[in-house]
């Protein structure tokens, strides 16, 4: 590969179902000559987030579907190589849209500068940055725990999840996790505090569910769908809140799934129990709350009262694979991948 | 039969799907004499309900079941026959959840006066009362329609869902009501001067849906759910807010349905849309709201603002078969049963 050739991973075809390695292609190109007013990156990490699997079917969304041939899409921490405007210069680091690439010429204005601080970079996209807003967003606004309440959230040794309990605590509500294998619920109980941890995938899960619910449950953030909120909606008390922020469970499947029907009996507890369920998007609330969002999450983390976790896999080749086993629930941990090392980082104080 | 017989009807079994005749039994009981404090009601006009097929299931719900053989629940209009508690004299009308039957004794603390006025007695059951307060609560509380934003409505003939459309139109919406059948819809569209009326019976239902509604829908009222859910999902607005108060359409139907299963795709829209589900029992909102929705109803009717239309069927034995009918639509207006006719009432400006 040329000193100029970059890569890039483009949507092959459109998944019918689950994704497969080939709905990906890596392609090579010329990395472009800027042009007045422009910077190039070098993307060192690439953030792999559940909502890239909805972006690839042809269906309307929060966001427009991507084209077959297009770069997939995707934030990362990237550094400036080469700068055109006075702003910017060669060596600094930034938060982009740029997608599944190792290069990108882009205007300043599409680019976020991230400080160099006391916390290691990628928490800017994790714990401080996109997946740990939307914990945030939608804990607080729609879920809003109050003291000895229960508070429920799947996937919960992920970046979402970890927080969404770890908040709930600080709020003074009980925090129950659920998490596929016990490396991951001994993460959640011992390592995040959450009051209990529950294997979905254990054969008694409905059973475990309601013995670490012994009061009902009282706000579900829900992000996977599927069995769990089978085993969630009888438990849920009066009243309760429940945050969408996805269905995790729902993206590789087709939109007609056979039966049985769960709506009719979703909709039933709605009623009886004057159920609250609420969709959200993370970017719809950051002029309100992201800046109190930042504060309280750095000072949690400085503090040691927040804990996180990363899973970074090595080289933008990888990226596929590793979404695919991130939709199957492989990582633990936020999944980032290191398409180039940065000349500088923290990375060391990265993992627990 | 005696002139010390009362009837009664009472669950004879739990329906299995559909309900059918032969789920209720109807009984003769010895009206019995009241002891001191307790007052003797003859009733004068029964109100059906869907929430009343719920009720017949054993299943969790804002209320217990009923157990079998229990007699069927309803509130009444009725008359005090014999009173001995001071505060009320025979000839006294009352509200009270008296149940299917012909004659109660009951303590005073668990009936409300109605006092005479300019409106029919019957309004009281109606626009002025429960089903009224259903539409109210949950518009108000949950819908909060602005100004030309678009509402829909199902079972728009019916004592919600006119009032619904209506209250909507008070608010400066757009209204829609969906109705079955081309009478129900000339008088949503002509009487009740919603903007638009659409016929869920037509074959082209889904693309009249769509003409109804061509800035999408900001606020829907569901109180049928199946078909109409399905019609109305995909015309949901960002942030539209639907407050649920029934699903007619799923209460004859066993609890596992077979597919396809709809969560999915509500709960793909949910997030894409950031919908907000909200259920709701208008008992909830008694201290909050009733005070207010009784002023400004009862002015909207004696304004000629608010329209009302009532559907009265004779004779408590008629009632198995009157929720029969009111389950798959046939009643036109509130339903109600006229038990014993009252000495007095103003029956004759009950209609339009």
């Amino acid at each position: 590969m040329a000193q100029n050739t970059g890569v890039q991973i483009v949507l092959a075809a459109r998944p019918k179902g689950a994704v497969r390695l080939d709905d990906f292609q890596l392609k090579e190109f010329s990395i472009p000559t800027i042009s007045a007013g422009e910077l190039l990156l070098e993307v060192n990490y690439l953030s792999l987030d559940p909502y890239m699997r909805g972006r690839m079917d042809d269906r309307k969304s929060y966001a427009d579907p991507m084209k077959v041939g297009d770069v997939m899409p995707g934030e990362t921490i990237s550094t400036v190589i080469a700068s055109q405007h006075s702003d910017f210069a060669t060596g600094d680091l930034v938060l982009a849209h740029t997608g599944w690439c190792t290069h990108l010429a882009i205007q300043p204005e599409k680019v976020r500068r991230i400080t160099r601080g006391v916390l290691p970079t990628t928490t800017q996209l994790g714990v401080l940055g996109m997946p740990g807003f939307t914990a945030y967003a939608g804990l607080r606004d729609i879920g809003r725990p109050q003291k000895g309440e229960t508070v429920v959230v799947a996937a919960a040794s992920g970046p979402v999840g970890s927080l969404v309990g770890q908040l709930a605590k600080l709020d003074g509500a009980r925090a129950v996790g659920i998490a596929g294998g016990s490396a991951k619920c001994a993460y959640v109980k011992n390592e995040l505090r959450f009051d209990a941890a529950v294997d979905h995938r254990s054969p008694d899960f409905r059973q475990a569910m309601k013995a670490a619910c012994p009061d009902g449950i009282d706000v579900y953030y829900e992000n996977v769908g599927g069995a769990v909120w089978q085993a969630v909606l009888p438990l849920l008390n009066r009243f309760a809140r429940v945050p969408v922020s996805g269905v995790i469970s729902h993206y590789n499947s087709s939109p007609d799934k056979s039966g049985p029907d769960m709506l009719p009996e979703t909709m039933r507890l709605v009623i009886s129990q004057r159920l609250r369920i609420q969709g959200f998007v993370n970017f719809d609330y950051v002029d309100k709350l992201y800046g109190e969002f930042q504060r309280e999450v750095s000072r949690g983390i400085t503090g040691c009262l927040i804990k996180y976790r990363e899973d970074i896999v090595d080289g933008l080749e990888n990226a596929p694979k590793a979404l695919l086993g991130m939709l199957e629930g492989k990582n633990f941990g936020k999944l980032l991948v290191r398409v180039r090392e940065p000349h500088e980082t923290h990375e060391s104080e990265a993992s627990l």
